[in-house]
């Protein structure tokens, strides 16, 4: 049951699609204040979980810290950083400790439709209270359910269908900043294909542009566009170019040119064009909260899609500003001021300060603002509808482009709702072990919050790679639906043929390939159905007194479990498994083993090259089992399925499949169902 | 057997205090190249694992990283930081993989004593590869031994006895960036004593200072200094103030005007004294490595032991330099340079870039020199030494100002040798879970070095600290040397008085010191025989197959390991028993209670106030039981003695005690065996 509270006078955020009215209830789950802005509090008792708020760092179980919807570009992501660089304001206590710690009524979630900065304290400053801070202009939603999945179904029902990327976006996929020309990316082609190892997509970084303008190539660097776009296709391999918030100002470059002329870009305190900075100097940024300058800026996009381009990520939307022209003033103004001073703990530390908090500074933020349908909205209040809008007018600028076809498309930064419109990645991590885990601990929290089309850069984007953590990082994202290595221009190359382990790397990749059946039928219908990919153990096993402490495994879709290892040097691990399970260990498609294990604690050896699953009881999963080499995700199309599976006699499975590109789907009455004998297991 | 290898024209570090003849064999344990320097190389079976080098970052198993011994003033510990605040140039391959990689020899250590920069890439660059990356000018040392403790025993023996400190800096110890005043200080020693909990010394940041100057006291807020410190320790707690490596310019302070005129600061290229800035702003360098200058600077240290004072931590002697006053002038020109220009992604990261890099910058250090008994070294050659020699002239000094006294001392940069003069601790660590297991990694590393006395910033120096990361660090930081909470200005405040679960803290404050008979003993047996405190697991249990694996236990002393929780929220976590041992649950001195356990893996359940620790077999551990409050150590001198311990009938211990203060320690011979029989355990 889901009530919905109104506070103040919100803006339409357009995260939720059902049109619920107001509660008519007192606010009950959590105690309401409305003095400064809205404040909920309730007591948490020591047992009581609480799971969500998406991409955020800190373990699934998010007590012992507090959040701050604030979309920030930050590319440090320590275990100190209270922003990243989405929103999403959903989160669920799950009341555990309801024996001992009486009075405190059942689980909830809480869903703060507020598009401004919001606060959840969840146990950081008192250990047994949360505490959540929004504006006074908000409406939130609270939800009651038999458990956890189904409070999340009916949020995922109030806030609608998660976005379908086409098929081929579950492929691998290899991107860097640092592929500045056709030569670049045609090398990379060669490099995977010369071992064999399959290819979907290759990434245009910021490079590909002209001076870093939106909606232009450099012509030099990449001559004959299309052709070149159409050379790769013809090897199977898309070309998924960025696309940028701000749009450089340059006299004669139409973008700009037509924005300044429309008034479609946000305004600064005296009604001018807001000047704020990113990869080309001065930018303005496009008016994503006003419709007609979001219909506008989605157009342009066609001059990529007319080139056969169609794949798209969409960055620096947090908006991230290098600086905004009026504060490089003062601070410039400031730093000449102290020149022959001597600089002592104050002065120094001040003008480093100011220097490098030139970047991404709130003040900024405060400072500019849209047009949301004729009203002038402060752009501190939505900030965190930006990034949302961008991507929204890609995908509604698509649709019209493209009625047919679904295209790929993920975001940096996001708000509950654009999870309709495109995926995200998890921005600049780093070639941490730690980064793993995180990686592992924000998927179920964003698969909560409608954003199922997600990974992380694997390998990790700033700081060097190794081969092992390269390795260990594929064999957890081998299951993120988006598998996409990327690293950070001036670290070490990074694709997999850089390595010398490159049969175990190829197994590894073919694997994925091998899993693909399994893996978009749990996708879609998770999509479908409102359902989570990825779910904490505690979700599927509520009654298991171990479940919540497990932090380092998920369950993935219906018949699986995994719990990849993340520690460098680790030639094993802890997993617990909540009940029996059958192990499968695969060092390749054609080289694997199964163990049926009791429900427990065990310790698990497994080698560097080794994918290890954890297969449900009464659970079987549908593997591609190609017959010959795999390039793209077209070669497994009319491949033969294998099953692997753990069951007595013989297990159902609702098998969703589509041709992978049409934007409808399969209508759920028509979702096949298998039945799988135990005799027609391959493993 | 140690050999050791000379190349080029080492200057003298004074790191070892053997005088052995050079080795008349060919280097054989590694590949020797000399072109671009000393280069060392050699394959690593698959399992064999890598341990040492000090204060580094990652594992205890060094494996899959390349560290860099470059003292660097490094605040943000992460996963990718090549250099900390030390320099330990020892390491120890372990070969575990004889049976399956043949022809790499048995297991060695080797030490290279070169004070520049040095790199061991450790596997980085290729997982099987260990490449050491010397200067052309440095003495190594190879050792091989019967197993990795006796490798450890005779580096050891090599780099002569660990400091030993008095027993009052086993205490617990109360810091924070924010005691500007003597009544910030009252009131943290009300606020401990106030709660009856023991409180052994409160530290002094920079701001004691006279505008930060070395060897001032601030006359306004700490009048009458000696009378405060008096006030002080007639309630039990030492004051200890820190001392900054950089000395204030300015007119008519005698520190500056005497070293000046004896030419006792560091120079530049033009013979003048090299000006850098850090905390005062603009500051001369100490040459601590002139002998002359090194005496005099520690003279200096009779200011602070005339007023009673008897601990000191020596701080910023990598030493860090905000700003040299070159480059900043350099670097101002060029920023002014950029005003009203379009900065775009090259031209402001480029600035942002320079302000950063105004500290600790390598120019920096390569532009200054040091007097050597008569010869100009630069300092970059020599760059590690700074830090040691700073803490050497404090000890050296002590000796002549207190000759009969130990006094407490410890340093931020060190180079192996510095051990034999005081204790380190590991830097400006954060309020991370992660760096509870960083310290627990670091321990054992740092004691292969020589380096005992030593202990992380309990609840982490910067960011917000939580109540159950601070309590979950306490019961790690129960088994370190030094055990000291400290955070840095700005954070929340972080004495355990300032929490709700005070009662909880106190229990674990006063196992500390029941628990001390044994932690003093350990520490001082491990300081005067060459032994490890902390060692990992591996180094008692060589022939366990999974011992190597295990990264988050540690042995202590002769009778325990302990298996701290590290991971927020975790109600326990998998502990592995090389053998049988007793587990040991403590709530409190008085209420605890044990199991044996077998050797295996296992999950333990532990909350948040309990400490748990696994008595080996056949071992017993001193334990005082004092029939009082405990406000200091000098409470326990007469407390009774306890034992828990496993064993079938009796067990011998040799039980270490001394005054605690006199500078000569209990000779060997005369330390106390006790027999303890099984009826006499308490546990």
């Amino acid at each position: 049951m889901i009530k919905k509270y109104v506070f103040g006078q919100p803006v339409c955020t357009d995260a939720v699609v059902m049109n619920i009215p107001e509660s008519g209830d007192a606010f009950s789950v959590m105690e309401l204040t409305e003095s400064d802005g809205v404040k909920l509090c309730c007591r948490m008792g020591e047992r009581d979980v609480v799971y969500g708020l998406g991409e955020q760092v800190r373990g699934m179980n998010k007590r012992g810290f507090s959040y701050v919807s604030y979309a920030t570009d930050d590319s440090i992501h320590t275990e100190n950083k209270h922003s990243l660089y989405g929103a999403h304001n959903f989160l669920a206590l799950a009341r555990k400790s309801r024996e001992t710690d009486s009075g405190e009524g059942g689980s909830f979630g809480i869903f703060v439709d507020d598009p401004g900065r919001v606060v959840f304290d969840v146990g950081e400053t008192k250990h047994d209270q949360l505490v959540i801070q929004a504006g006074g202009d908000c409406v939130i939603y609270v939800i009651e359910g038999e458990d956890l999945k189904d409070i999340v179904r009916q949020f995922r029902r109030l806030i609608g269908r998660s976005y379908l990327p086409p098929k081929w976006a579950f492929g691998y996929q290899q991107s860097r900043w640092g592929y500045v020309c056709q030569e670049d990316v045609r090398e990379v082609v060669r490099g995977h294909h010369g071992q064999g190892i399959p290819l979907e997509a290759v990434y245009l970084d910021i490079d590909y542009m002209e001076n870093y303008k939106d909606f232009t190539v450099d012509g030099e660097k990449f001559p004959a566009f299309g052709d070149f776009v159409d050379e790769m296709k013809g090897q199977g391999v898309h070309l998924v170019p960025i696309i940028d918030a701000g749009v450089k100002i340059e006299k004669g470059y139409p973008v700009y040119e037509e924005g300044v002329q429309k008034g479609y870009f946000c305004k600064d305190e005296e009604e001018g064009d807001f000047v704020a900075a990113v990869w080309p100097g001065r930018v303005h940024f496009p008016d994503m909260l006003n419709p007609e300058a979001r219909a506008w800026f989605g157009e342009n996009y066609k001059f990529l899609t007319d080139q056969g381009i169609d794949g798209f990520w969409n960055d620096m939307n947090e908006p991230a500003i290098f600086y905004s022209e009026k504060n490089l003033e003062k601070v410039m103004d400031e730093v000449i001021s102290l020149k022959d001073e001597n600089l002592d703990i104050d002065s120094f530390f001040h003008m480093v300060e100011i220097v490098t908090g030139l970047s991404n500074n709130r003040k900024d933020y405060k400072s500019f603002y849209h047009n949301m349908n004729g009203e002038k909205v402060c752009h501190d209040k939505v900030h965190n509808l930006y990034g949302f809008n961008m991507t929204r007018a890609a995908a509604e600028a698509f649709e019209k482009l493209m009625p047919e076809k679904r295209t790929l498309l993920f975001s940096r930064s996001s708000y509950i709702g654009m999870h309709r419109y495109g995926g995200i990645w998890t921005g600049d991590n780093e070639s941490w072990w730690s980064h793993i885990l995180l990686s592992m601990q924000q998927m179920p929290a964003l698969n909560m919050c409608g954003i199922l089309y997600t990974g992380s850069d694997i390998g990790g984007f700033g700081s060097d790679t190794t081969e092992d953590l390269l390795m260990r990082w594929l064999e957890f994202a081998m299951f993120t639906p988006l598998m996409r290595n990327h690293a950070a221009m001036g670290t070490r190359r990074q694709e997999i043929y850089q390595f010398e382990r490159i049969e175990d790397f190829r197994n590894l990749i073919r694997l994925r390939y091998g899993l693909l059946p399994y893996i978009y039928s749990e996708y879609m219908k998770a999509a479908l159905s409102g359902g989570m990919y990825f779910r904490p153990i505690a979700f599927d096993y509520p009654e298991d007194a171990h479940a919540d402490q497990v932090e380092d495994q998920l369950m993935i879709g219906e018949s699986i479990m995994i719990a990849p290892v993340y520690v460098q040097n680790a030639k094993g691990r802890y997993v617990y498994l909540p009940e029996e399970m059958l192990m499968v260990r695969m060092r390749s498609l054609e080289d694997y083993a199964s163990e049926a294990m009791d429900k427990g604690h065990h310790y698990v050896e497994t080698d560097l090259n080794e994918l290890v699953i954890f297969v449900k009881k009464n659970r079987v999963l549908p593997i591609a089992a190609p017959d010959r080499d795999v390039k793209t995700t077209a070669d497994i199309e009319d491949a033969p399925i294998i099953w692997f599976g753990f069951i007595e006699t013989a297990a159902e499975y609702v098998f969703y499949d589509d041709d992978g590109i049409s934007r409808n789907p399969v209508p759920e009455e028509k979702w096949k169902t298998v039945t799988v004998r135990k005799e027609d297991l391959a493993c």
